[in-house]
């Protein structure tokens, strides 16, 4: 039997008071309708309709070619929003789900089990719901002796029997695609607000004798719909949990789940050690026996086996096996670090190869360079890659030695087991095996010292009295 | 009619542990008896007395001219405390509320509805009281059947019944003035501790006849008063939420609240998103559209719009609309940076102004400088504004390209469009559009690395057999 | 009376899904069972002896002398397990403390309460217990109407009235040591898993007529067992706060204790405040009235009284009194600064003695050095202390001045109050007052900016157009 979605995504989400569209507000780091659409591949949708209104040429760049797009022009309440997907869907034999694109926290495995409950029962229409010990304020489902669900009743309109009911309405179904169809036409806006109301069609379906069922999920979060900023906290709390929970069944070890910030299909090897406040997003790979801050933030980058990073911020990199990185190292795109390569401290790397063995140490920037097996840099050598103009290269032989705070005047070409004596600024190219230097002899003037200090300490006095 | 104020500020908090006498211990960033006397203006208190004893000399620096002050030379009980306000106060006609210096979580709403219902219902007292699930070890409010307090017993005072009582006073209280201090004058210390309790005032009112109210809070937080460090964690726990919640509706995205650290007072633009790890401190203001963090932290500096701040110290600094920060670069006050300034990593800047479009990408210091409009200042390269005594001024003109590695020896002006080359250290003032270059020529000497290396490897063997 | 500990650690710890053996794993960076044994030794057990298996070797090693092994070579059960012990411990009189190695949070009070319970009512055994809310899944403790120790019921046995029982078995136990290896001697594997089940024992026991005794620990933490990493987390979160508890009740203020990492038997002087995101570690010892943080990683340091380091690591160092460090600063081994030394931004110290009132503020790194009082090392200047093969010393004496960016190539001595000029490579002694220069001339070349732009953007438009 065919699947089919519908996301409901056009309302305006003012209590946001975003100039973002509420459902592209990201969770964990992706826009929230990705989430709903993430689940809804999970269970093999067929066809996936999203329904946009305010912000929909946003929401449909974002959505891509994920899912269909139907407008809702006027926003003429829920009921209405569904029905806009009836040109598209409404002659389609399945089952349809319908979900808000502001509950990125619907499981997989809860929607395939409403789906599953709603086919071999026969179902008309099922709907999640959820028991709250305060169920106050949210839709409360009456169900019957059966147990099938005879109507939603909301809060204002709850006796106080149903007042006391604790299951609510979690806001997601499943139905006959053309039952709901059907019904969705007999839906009127005869109320206070003038609006059509979607889970009337509840009630509709229920008039003509059909079976609707409940199927109540027992995690908490799951019927967060996210309205305000508060919420978005609490969907990204639950979201980040869930994440890290997996990842420790796994076999990592977070030494603080509650500040570990861990994205979405990122991948994490076995016996690795995430310390506080780090967190991995997006493509991230990380190995086994690897030990990650206090406090690395990395993106996009794949890490070897056994590698130790503090401190440190990567973005696009690759690390190899072995290597240690930080404490305040930057790694940006293109920087490749092959096996047992150290950086340390206040040093940056662009766009750059660093074969096995290299050690960058401290103070020191590589950018646009290749540099050969167990270089050494010295503290403080730079690329000097950029003339205001031009990006230009630097490659560095084997074995090279790169003295402290020489300059690498690119474009340069240093030969295997060169050797650049501290201090040099070097702009011609070295041959191998040979030693480079590039400096002024130094000159020693006797007693000068104190003679410069005098004349420091009255221009600091003459200020000083001339104020 | 009047409201006067009476903070109780005068013990000497020895659970604390401290050199710092209790009320000036800071929650978010400001000592307890701050927010109290805030809270107070907040109901637009007239007169406020704050009771000072243990450590008077420094509460009275803090306070200031925020309030008068009544010395309670002796601690003799809460009730003494009181009653030095009266020479002050007594003369008085109106409602003096009287509050203790430790109990910084009191909202100003709760008691503004405090004296509200007070003044409504002509009460002689009324206190501020919450409901607690475990209210053992409070004292307990007992109500008549008109709901009138008849009085507080304590915890060993409470006979089964009471004990049962789940409603506790929260020691946060409003009177009227005359009668509060006839009351004070008739307590005695006829109890085992020879103290004069200050809660005995509630008994002699009700002796005479006088109405006695209570005002139940519903938030939990407002009855903690702090009198160790572990309460003291809580309130700062506390407060901290019930900021951010605030600029969550105000359209702020707090990607972890719990690990978001934001002082009372500081300003931020809606869509303005918040990483963990991040504080705001001071009088820090924040535009729309920016991003904090991970690992920010803030104090005094005012932001424009759609900045991008990443692991990043900053200090009295200003950042223009459009420029971006770190990772790990400390902005010291007086760094002012125009729009579209980018400070990138291992970058400090201090006292100085940096006009738009100017990049400063790595490990370089700016300081006691001016530079112009789109100046590229190279990897390395760093003001030399100090000889020991006297800090001297740079200044660089628009366009001007700083290579890596340079020294700026203040005082030092470079023109416009000036191309200083890497690796010098420029020691005289540089024309518009000239070109400065301080360096040695290059010499390569064949073969040399290795006979260096040998050198070099030598030395060590015989180090090593010399040991 | 003889104390006798039997600890269990020859499990494998399947759900770690770790290389590393269960016990091993660390809990606020001490392995699981390292806790385990300085409980028992804080109650004073005359002999140690823990069971090992999976993983024996490791588990030796890093035991050590602290305990006697016994080699559980099959896993046939946990009373199996337990008489591995007999052979070493069957002769003598005393009492018999059975602890799991991964429960790591049984505070040595309540073990004690459990002994002097079992002792003073002449016990044959006491089990640990603990009361839940959610009891389901645990070993039920059934008590009969004198209170005594009955049975434990595993759930799967549960009759509907014992499945009601709050109380479940904690899995630590005291014994009396030859009624417990005479009834593990009737402990049969005749059940559905073919183990030798340590509970068994109680019901020999009881058969026998002895008392059995249930001490009921009301700390919900103590009875966790680490089976998974989830578990590891939690037991991680609860040792943090029991650790944290203790600073705070001593005087610390924890600015965020959720947020605090310190190890167990880290020294903090009162009146030091931590801000979130830091980490103590190792034998680390703080003073009295320091700050630290936001984001400081401190190892193994001794830190004196007023000293304040933010964004900072530091590992094996030692820091005097007054002493400011950071922000992002890092001090390695060795690094030892005597007192009001101020190290500021992008620093590194390494194996360096830094005397009163030394100044290292940015992008410096001093390595292998000595460097007197009052020594100002000037922005960018670096000990050059290794040639690729040798680490070599540098000496400053007191009251000199080392301009930015100056290298000092070791070994090197610079006499007090020299002055080395800014931009210098300083490869020779200098004596004291004196001055050293080592630079070239700066060169103004009229014009040559516009030539150089002009080449520049040229060379990228050439390479533009043949793209």
């Amino acid at each position: 039997m065919r699947i089919l979605g519908v996301v409901l995504a056009a309302g305006q989400g003012k209590r946001m008071k975003s100039k973002l569209y509420k459902v592209l507000h990201p969770v964990c780091g992706k826009p929230m309708v990705g989430h709903v659409l993430d689940v809804l591949d999970t269970v093999q949708t067929d066809r996936k309709v999203v329904i946009v209104g305010h912000g929909a040429e946003q929401v449909k760049t974002y959505v891509g070619d994920r899912a269909e797009f139907a407008l809702q022009a006027e926003q003429l309440g829920t009921g209405h929003a569904v029905s806009m997907a009836g040109p598209l869907l409404e002659q389609e034999d399945g089952i349809t789900v319908v979900i808000c694109g502001d509950t990125p926290l619907i499981r997989p495995d809860s929607l395939e089990a409403m789906i599953r409950l709603h086919r071999e029962q026969g179902a008309a229409a099922t709907l999640m719901s959820a028991t709250l010990d305060v169920p106050q304020g949210y839709g409360r489902i009456v169900r019957n002796e059966q147990g099938h669900v005879v109507r939603i009743v909301e809060q204002k309109d709850c006796t106080p029997e149903q007042d006391a009911i604790a299951e609510i309405n979690a806001g997601t179904y499943c139905f006959d695609n053309r039952k709901l169809f059907a019904a969705l036409a007999q839906v009127t806006n005869n109320n206070a607000q003038n609006e059509y109301y979607f889970t009337d069609v509840i009630g509709i379906l229920r008039e003509q004798g059909e079976k609707v069922l409940g199927y109540c999920t027992t995690d908490p979060s799951e019927w967060i719909g996210v309205n305000d900023r508060i919420a978005l906290s609490e969907a990204e709390k639950y979201m980040r949990e869930r994440i890290n929970r997996q990842h420790m069944a796994n076999g990592v070890t977070l030494i603080d789940p509650a500040s570990t910030y861990i994205e979405k299909g990122v991948v994490i090897g076995a016996d690795t050690v995430i310390h506080p406040g780090t967190a991995l997003r997006g493509r991230t790979i990380v190995g086994e026996d690897c030990t990650f801050g206090p406090h690395c933030d990395v993106t996009d980058t794949v890490i070897g086996n056994g590698v130790h990073i503090t401190q440190s911020v990567l973005s696009g990199a690759e690390v190899g096996d072995g290597s240690t990185v930080g404490p305040f190292a930057y790694l940006r795109p293109g920087a490749k670090l092959a096996g047992k390569v150290k950086i340390g401290d206040f040093v940056e790397i662009k766009n750059a190869f660093l074969d096995e063995g290299v050690k960058v140490s401290h103070l020191s920037y590589i950018g646009d360079a290749e540099v050969g097996k167990n270089v050494n840099i010295g503290c403080g050598a730079i690329t000097v890659n950029y003339d205001g103009f031009n990006k230009h290269r630097t490659i560095i032989g084997d074995d090279a030695f790169v003295g402290s705070n020489v300059n690498l005047v690119a474009p340069l070409t240093v030969g295997k087991g060169a050797f650049l004596v501290a201090g040099s600024t070097i702009t011609h190219n070295v041959d191998d095996n040979d030693m480079a230097v590039a400096r002024e002899r130094q000159v020693n003037k006797p007693g000068y010292a104190d003679k410069m200090r005098s004349k420091f300490k009255a221009a600091k006095e003459s200020k000083k009295s001339a104020e």
